[in-house]
C-alpha cells in the first residue's frame, strides 16, 4: 500500500501513469490555495473531467475502501484538500458542503492570519480564533480533518487541544533535522502525537536538509529516528510534489490576491521558482526509492509498510466520516 | 409506502411531524425557484441544518435505499429538487456538482424562456437549445432527473426525444381533466410516459377542477381514467403543497429577479396569494383521504400502492445513479 498524503502537480495523463508505474494507491491532491468557495467548485469540477477522461488510472476518493477498490482496478485514488479556508469563505455552512463534495483535509491557514488561525509566517501568534473553535468543531462533527501544516506553532497546539479528533500536519519535516520556518518542532509534534494525529515527510527541497541535495539516506535516517522518538504509527509520507508546474504557480500559491508585491515565501529573488527535486526522488515513480532507503536504515518490513501508506489508510478510515 | 414528488413548504418542525403523522416516507422538496450556484448552495445548507436540528423527524434522501433506512427509523426521507436550471448556472460542470450535493430532479424551465428550453408562459416555444442538448445528455450520466413540470409542449416532447433515460412532470393533471395553462396535454404525457417516466398529480388548487371546490372523488376519479388511459405504473403523487408559505414566497416563485412588474402567473391581481386547499388535502396528514378515494373509485389495492408511492420508489431506484 502505498499513499501519499500531499501533491499538487501540473495535473496529465502522464503524472497519473506516473502514478501507477510507482504504485501509488491513493493520494490527496491539494485543489485550493487562495481559491474562494466557487473557484474551488471549479476545480472539483475539473477533477471530475479527469475522472470522465482516464477511468483507467484515477477514481475520486471519499473512504478508506475507495483505495481497496482502487487497488483492485488498478487505479490511484484521489482524495481532495485544501491548504487554506478560503473556499469556505466565513460559513460555517460550507464545511459539509465541501465534505459532501469531497473534500476530506483542510488547513486552518496558509502561511498568512486566516479567520481561523495563525499562519507560520505571522510575527504574532494569536492562536485559534472564535471562527476557528467553531469550524473545528463542525469538521470534526463530518470528518474534515484539521491539516496545520502551514500554521504558527501556537495555533496548531491549540487546534489539537480543541479538536475532539486526531489533527495532522500532512506535508513538512521535524525542525530539529531542518531548520526550515515550515518544519515543525518537536513540542508540535508532540501536539499531534498526542491528538492520535499524523505527520507526513515532505520531500519539497526547502523542507530538506541540505535542500535539492539532501540524500536519500540522509531522509530515511530521519524517518527512523522521527518513528522512535514519536512512534512509527503516527508517520507517513506528504511529498509536496509539484511536478511540472510553471513559475507563476508557486507565485500563486505564496501572494494569491492577499498582496501587490511579491512574497518568495521559502524561495528568494534570486531563486523564486520551484526548486531542483532531489535525484532519487522526481516524481511518482520513484517511491520505490524510499521503500528500499527505508529498509536499508534498518526499518523492519511492517514498519516501513506502515509509513509507506498502512498509516494513512487507516487514519482515513476512521477519521473521513461523520462522528 | 407514501411518496410525495413534490413540496415546498415554510419548513418547521410542526410540518417535519405532519410529515409523520401522514406517515410520508418520502418526499422530494424544492430547494431552488430562481436561485444562483452560491444561493442554492445556501439552501442545501439549510437543509443540512434541519436533518441535525430534527434527526428523529428528516433525513436526507439520495437513493431509493434512503427511504427504506427512513421508514424502518420512523423518519421521512428528504429529496432535493430545482424547479430552474438556475443553480446550474451557463457551467456544464455544476451538473455533476449539484448531483453530488444531493440534487437529484431538475427542471429545465419555470415558465419562462431557460438557457435550456422554453417554459410553459412563453408565446413562442423554440425546443430544447444547444446547452439543453448538452445538459440532458450530462444530467442523463450522472443521474439528475429532467423535470418538465413547468416546460412548454415542444420543449417537453423534445426533451423526452432527447433524454436517453425517463423524464418526469413532477406536478401537473391532464389538460383535458382542468385546461389550466400548467396542466399536461395528452401528447405531452404520453411523450413522458413512453420515455418510461412518470407524472405526479398536483394537488396546487390551480391545478384542480374547480379549484379549491375539487372534490375528493373528482380527482381520484381523474386520478383512476389517467391510469386506464397512460398505464398505473406511470403515475404517482406530486401534491405541491406549499404550506404556511406567506404570500411574498409566491411572489418570488413567479418574478425571482426577471421583471420589476408583478406577474400573477396562475393567479391575477384580485387573487395574487395562494389560494386555499380542498378541504380533503389540507397538508401531509390528508395522504390518507386520498388513498381511501383511490379505492373509493374502484382501485385496487396494488394499483392504490403503486400511485401512493410504489412507483416513485421504482423510478427513484433506478434514475437516480449515474449510468
Amino acid at each position: 500500500m502505498r499513499i501519499d498524503c500531499l501533491q499538487y502537480a501540473n495535473w496529465s495523463k502522464k503524472i497519473f501513469e506516473q502514478m501507477r508505474e510507482g504504485k501509488v494507491d491513493a493520494v490527496h491532491v491539494t485543489i485550493a490555495y487562495h481559491e474562494n468557495f466557487r473557484e474551488t467548485v471549479h476545480n472539483f469540477e475539473q477533477w471530475n473531467r479527469w475522472f470522465e477522461q482516464y477511468p483507467e488510472l484515477i477514481c475520486k476518493g471519499t473512504t478508506a475502501a475507495d483505495i481497496d477498490a482502487a487497488r483492485d482496478a488498478g487505479r490511484t485514488a484521489v482524495f481532495f484538500g485544501f491548504q487554506n479556508p478560503s473556499p469556505i469563505e466565513d460559513d460555517i455552512g460550507l464545511v459539509e458542503i465541501v465534505h459532501t463534495l469531497g473534500a476530506r483535509f483542510m488547513q486552518l491557514t496558509y502561511n498568512n492570519q486566516s479567520l481561523l488561525a495563525t499562519g507560520c509566517y505571522e510575527s504574532e501568534d494569536t492562536g485559534i480564533t472564535r471562527m476557528g473553535k467553531q469550524v473545528i468543531k463542525e469538521m470534526n462533527r463530518v470528518g474534515l480533518v484539521v491539516d496545520m501544516s502551514h500554521s504558527a506553532d501556537r495555533s496548531t497546539i491549540e487546534a489539537a487541544d480543541v479538536s475532539e479528533r486526531p489533527i495532522v500536519v500532512t506535508h513538512a519535516n521535524p525542525h530539529a533535522w531542518a531548520p526550515a520556518l515550515r518544519n515543525k518542532k518537536d513540542s508540535v509534534i508532540q501536539a499531534i502525537v498526542n491528538s492520535g494525529g499524523m505527520l507526513g515527510f515532505s520531500l519539497y527541497p526547502h523542507h530538506l536538509k541540505d535542500k535539492s541535495d539532501c540524500t536519500l539516506s540522509g531522509f530515511c535516517e530521519m524517518v527512523a529516528r522521527t518513528a522512535e522518538k514519536f512512534g512509527v504509527e503516527h508517520i507517513g509520507l506528504g511529498s509536496d510534489l509539484c511536478q511540472d508546474q510553471p513559475d507563476s504557480v508557486v507565485e500563486w500559491m505564496r501572494v494569491g490576491r492577499w498582496s501587490k508585491e511579491m512574497d518568495y515565501g521559502e524561495g528568494s529573488a534570486s531563486q523564486p521558482g520551484f526548486p531542483p527535486m532531489p535525484d532519487w526522488f522526481k516524481d511518482n515513480r520513484d517511491f520505490g526509492n524510499i521503500e528500499t532507503g527505508l529498509r536499508d536504515v534498518g526499518m523492519q518490513d511492517e514498519e516501513v509498510a506502515a509509513v509507506m501508506g498502512g498509516n494513512w489508510y487507516r487514519f482515513f478510515e476512521t477519521n473521513f466520516v461523520p462522528r
